[in-house]
């Protein structure tokens, strides 16, 4: 008999049915009892006689047959999309047998320590509340996509092994590459940027690899980045679109993924229009508004950031806000510095609900002033040969921007710690294993 | 004033607009010259009078404002999408001078030789005939993920640096990993199996490294990979599901790129029926309608994959066949050898025109059975901790499929090379520049 997906039974009451999937509950009653099976779909409750039942448990796989009975109204479950409904059970096999579980995987929260939850990781994903997690991380990545091609970009895949160039500030990780040493790419930046030639118009998602040696909530060792680059474009309209990619890509994840973002306790986004503030008129408004004097300070901090939202909220009605002109020094060396005040550069960012989602800026699009700005970052020109030769043979004015995938994904849903937003976290403690445990 | 779009200039006969672009062409004629400016929408052709050409050359960056007029019936260029009109330059501004290029740009076709091709690569990817090729490769993505999508597979991002486990055969790249020795994955392969447990259905395009020490035109070091994994799908099933990507994909390719492709001399596919035979069979019907006994091999060869395949064109009316049923000892570890006879396996691959373009199987999912296997091909079961967690507790029967994105790009186009299907190609001998030019 074909398998019925467990959502499609709401429509095949009074019909013999066979599903298939993981027992998420078991509840014994005497001479019978309960299975709460889940597929892709749903959950469906099961009642079997308790001969059926023999040792199941949570975990198992299992292909139950039976007849999909209406339940008395007072039996209902509001809060389970099949809860009109339950299989009588007549047939129950184990397709595979899950040894003991380590810890109680049926609790609506799994209350585990991070390194547990991450020693289990095959394991503690299969719970809805991580794995929630990862259906809007899938919903983000389709959201940017689609925003992307709509702007006409171009996807590319770009390399992630590189010789010689590297971005500068964060350390980079080593690859023995035929003999030759290799770094794995700090981003898809360089590449994407040589591609504005080619298609005027590119996005990508592509690994970040950042070698610091951090621990922290929020550093990971491979990021996923998403990234656009547009050409002939100037600053204004860099805005509009970085502005237009990050709305989008929001508006998507909450029309595809709302009881998912429900779950997490997450608010409709505040769509107002999203107002424009250089650094210095951000931290004015932080003086003016919350005391606090940071004018002078080269960039906001994590309460500056808070703070400058919640003004945002209150005053425009919006969950964004974008900061444009930071000081050239804390940005990368491909970053436009202000032609009427070079001090501070066409670069921004978009702080969402007091965090930062999205970053970028206009880029240095002339040989020369870029060959420059290489050497002024003590870097060596020669080590950038063929992202120089993009700029060589003709660039357009352009700029572009990136998000952090799992840093958005952590934002949106106010996740602890980065590594809950990341499938299979690298950082310097742990590949999938603890590396304590491996020798050296 | 803004910018149109060169495409656009088709509707704005009689009007003044302002165009920007790339000069892919300059012709002279005395006190006049054109010029062929192309933007990412397509190429017009640009009146100008001899004292705005001055020193404009091929790759130079221009902003140019004009009336657009109609062009007499007699020089219509029917080739070109705005070959009826033609912009009457006023103003022309070179953004971005090129410097003068090491060969012709403004051939039809980029005539030369491969290391020439990859060492200005940011330059020759600009040539429409090698853009073409990454315009048709963003469209295979596309199609990938669509069919993937409406299969109900969720997205997923795998990580690509992983110690200990390796699937055997390849050799891999060693990169430093804090002191501990990692490697980078040769394929989602793993990963993918583990998150059947969490979405059933999954997919993800990803890097594959594979430090073979091969030049062959064939290999690179590092490819993409497009993959997908069902849960409770049993052998048949997977066929089909296989096909549908595989044939879809293709279907989108062909609707996405109808004028690119067809610059490749591209023949519209026969999407007959596909034949599924096991490999012996296959090799059964080479013996008898190609003459050539090779009955006892354990795969075919590529003049059998000819052969099959203008057989399944002749007799089915499909560009595409299935082969299934490949030896076990010749698939990786986690193949699901044939119950019914285990020297074979519940393996396939998916030929289109005399090329293998995707590859398969149903996988081992009893843990037992796999940690067997994985023994037998004299690897540990304890450096596959977390993956062999997944199977623990509790998997289903499972399946799934991959195919190479520049492979396929390659066989699609029918290039010479798959270097050419790659941006930025990594192999032996170059990362960018040549690896030869480095100190060690």
């Amino acid at each position: 008999m074909s398998r019925t997906l467990i959502l499609d039974c709401n429509d095949k009451i009074g019909e013999e049915v066979t599903i298939s999937g993981w027992v998420q509950v078991r509840r014994d009653h005497g001479k019978i009892g309960f299975l709460d099976v889940e597929d892709r779909t749903g959950i469906i409750q099961v009642f079997c006689t308790a001969d059926k039942l023999g040792d199941i448990r949570v975990q198992d796989v299992v292909e139950i047959t039976g007849k999909i009975a209406e339940r008395p109204e007072k039996l209902i479950n509001p809060n389970l999309e099949t809860g009109k409904i339950e299989l009588q059970s007549e047939t129950v096999t184990v397709l595979s047998k899950a040894a003991e579980l380590p810890f109680d995987m049926g609790m609506k929260t799994l209350d585990l320590q991070l390194p547990t939850l991450l020693d289990f990781r095959a394991l503690t994903l299969r719970h809805s509340e991580v794995r929630n997690i990862f259906k809007i991380q899938s919903a983000i990545l389709e959201g940017f996509r689609k925003v992307s091609k709509e702007l006409d970009c171009v996807e590319i895949v770009v390399p992630e092994i590189a010789i010689g160039s590297t971005e500068g500030g964060a350390e980079v990780f080593k690859v023995d590459y035929y003999g030759h040493q290799a770094t794995m790419t700090q981003s898809p930046q360089l590449y994407k940027q040589m591609l504005v030639p080619v298609f005027e118009r590119v996005f990508t998602v592509a690994h970040a690899y950042r070698a610091e040696p951090s621990v922290t909530t929020r550093h990971l060792s491979v990021a996923t980045q998403m990234d656009c680059e547009f050409g002939f474009v100037a600053f204004e309209e860099l805005l509009d679109l970085f502005e237009k990619v990050g709305t989008e890509t929001l508006k998507h994840v909450e029309n595809e993924c709302p009881k998912e973002l429900k779950k997490f306790g997450f608010k409709p986004v505040a769509f107002g229009k999203i107002p424009r503030l250089t650094l210095r008129e951000a931290q004015e408004i932080i003086f003016k508004e919350f005391g606090r004097d940071n004018r002078n300070e080269k960039d906001l901090n994590p309460q500056d950031e808070i703070d400058i939202c919640k003004w945002a909220l209150e005053k425009h009605g919006s969950d964004l806000v974008t900061i444009t002109h930071f000081p050239t020094v804390k940005r990368a060396f491909y970053t436009m510095p202000d032609p009427e005040n070079p001090e501070y550069s066409l670069s921004y960012d978009l702080l969402f609900r007091g965090l930062e989602i999205l970053s970028g800026s206009q880029r240095i699009n002339d040989y020369d002033q870029l060959v420059e700005a290489i050497k002024s970052r003590g870097m060596k020109p020669e080590e950038f040969e063929l992202y120089l030769q993009a700029f060589k043979y003709g660039m357009p004015p352009e700029g572009g921007f990136s998000f952090g995938l799992e840093r958005m994904t952590m934002n949106l849903l106010q996740l602890q710690n980065i590594r809950q937003a990341s499938l299979f976290p690298r950082d310097m403690e742990r590949v999938d294993i603890r590396l304590s445990t491996l020798k050296k």
